[in-house]
């Protein structure tokens, strides 16, 4: 099975308002609500995917019983540790109008040193079944900075190859014990290296120890930098929609490819493909099948300029 | 006791964030939640004022579950009647910037025709012991527009007096049925009426059938037009805070008064203390109980004008 790791999971809801007024009061005309969270978004895809899938990270309180319960009408199996604190919820209000959304993030439950402990021993376990793990999102008040890196070295030693998402500090330390591939998005990379050039920024962030660096890059598709070359990887066309869960795919994409040990121009392909059809489907996180199935044959992989050499 | 009727309760989600960007991804800095919906904000002042009281209306789901917990806390007794639907949220965003508050209001449950003639039967049995009751709010879908009418000729049957607090079409339909007391605001009582002058328009409500018509008139005061006489209630000054509750407050004010038997310009000063005590209070829908004690004894009531008459 694949293992993702969803430290400060949510109860994602959106509202649809015909249109967004701040300052007043807006009455919501439709309500829907999803278990969310990087790790959780990406367990999602894997499942669609085919792959068995586990997802654990934390759960609590009434929104964590939401989440839970939303989450047994998935594919995926419910490993998430039980806190005393509540799951946070994201509100992502969808301004009907105009298409934009207006999101607000509760911070998350603060996380106890037992109940951190309790996860350690989860997360070991889950280890000695698992072909690959991501680990994936922000943390939660309470759990060390450096937990990515702990936990990257602790599936590094059962032999479990690491998909690394995430962004500041963790992603920093994260970096230090070498994760076999990190998934930052331009801004990511650009704040943990000072460049704003994705190749020298990719190339840079691998030195800080990842063995490999697959960049998002929105509507221009993904970068990577690899021991075994550097390719680019873009949709043939701009794809209209909402981006959200866009990055999630991709590493769902990336992540199956590893386990089924495609060469890397294939994992960018499914990765973009799974990218774009996820901006493409009506709701966020989603992925539309058409789209997938259609991009597969048409996403374009290159080596990045200067080499500007086709490879497909 | 006093009753108080909820048919459209709320988890009341406050957000404070530092500054609301819409249309951008906002971190919110702290959150909290009471229970909420016009007739338990009643409730919870009458209940500080001392009276035994009782709230009844619909919850369910996993958002009610987190309501009826927050409400066992307090000193209000619980007959909230359960229903299959999910209890709806509201939500504050607090922008601390500017103080200003975004409000996203939920829909709320589908009630069933078995659920509402649940409530029925539970109503009239806490009718039995009522000493008033306030219909408090807007309604959750499935329930009959004529509602309110429906629940004051019973409470008008079992000699319980009643006193309506509720917005358009219910609230027309509500007066038909001659409740004791209708406390529109000066929007509620222009959108019945037509007329923005609220004398005039107070007037107007109270030919449409109640007994007496106290409208709230912001920081303005309270307008009463009864049998017994015309009165203006007002604060010695503006009070600068969030009116969110306020209205609330001057409801379990009125009724308070009402059975207590209070002369109506103590009534009128009752609920414009409160009403500003709550306005000052920091937290929304509480009330100060030093602004309180202290307004009671400067709250001006007089004779509105034309007649312009001081009575206190």
């Amino acid at each position: 099975m694949i293992l993702t790791v969803t430290l400060n999971a949510a109860l994602d809801i959106t509202y649809r308002v015909p249109r967004l007024h701040p300052h007043t009061t807006n009455r919501i005309t439709e309500v829907s609500e999803r278990p969310g969270g990087k790790g959780l978004n990406v367990a999602r895809v894997l499942a669609a995917l085919g792959h068995r899938t586990v997802a654990t990270g934390f759960a609590g309180g009434g929104t964590g019983e939401a989440l839970r319960a939303l989450l047994a009408e998935t594919e995926v199996t419910d490993a998430l540790v039980p806190v005393g604190g509540a799951t946070r919820r994201t509100v992502a209000v969808v301004d009907a109008a105009t298409g934009d959304t207006t999101q607000l993030n509760e911070p998350g439950p603060v996380v106890s040193p037992a109940e951190w402990d309790t996860f350690l021993g989860t997360y070991r376990e889950l280890l000695g079944e698992a072909r690959a793990v991501a680990l994936c999102g922000s943390l939660p008040p309470g759990v060390p900075v450096d937990v990515y890196a702990r936990l990257t070295r602790a599936a590094r030693s059962a032999g479990v190859p690491v998909l690394l998402d995430t962004s500041g500090e963790p992603l920093r330390r994260g970096l230090a014990a070498r994760p076999d591939l990190a998934k930052p998005n331009a801004d990511e990379l650009a704040a943990l290296t000072g460049s704003t050039e994705p190749l020298r920024a990719a190339r840079d962030a691998r030195r800080r120890g990842a063995h490999a660096v697959a960049a998002s890059l929105g509507p221009d598709g993904m970068l990577a930098v690899t021991a075994d070359g550097t390719w680019q990887a873009a949709p043939p066309h701009r794809i209209a929609g909402n981006p959200t869960g866009a990055g999630d795919s991709a590493v769902a994409g990336l992540l199956s490819g590893l386990v089924e040990d495609l060469p890397w121009p294939d994992r960018l392909t499914r990765a973009v493909a799974l990218s774009a059809a996820t901006v493409r489907a009506p709701a966020a996180g989603e992925f539309d099948t058409g789209t997938y199935e259609e991009l597969l044959g048409t996403v374009r992989v290159v080596a990045p300029s200067p080499e500007a050499r086709s490879v497909k």
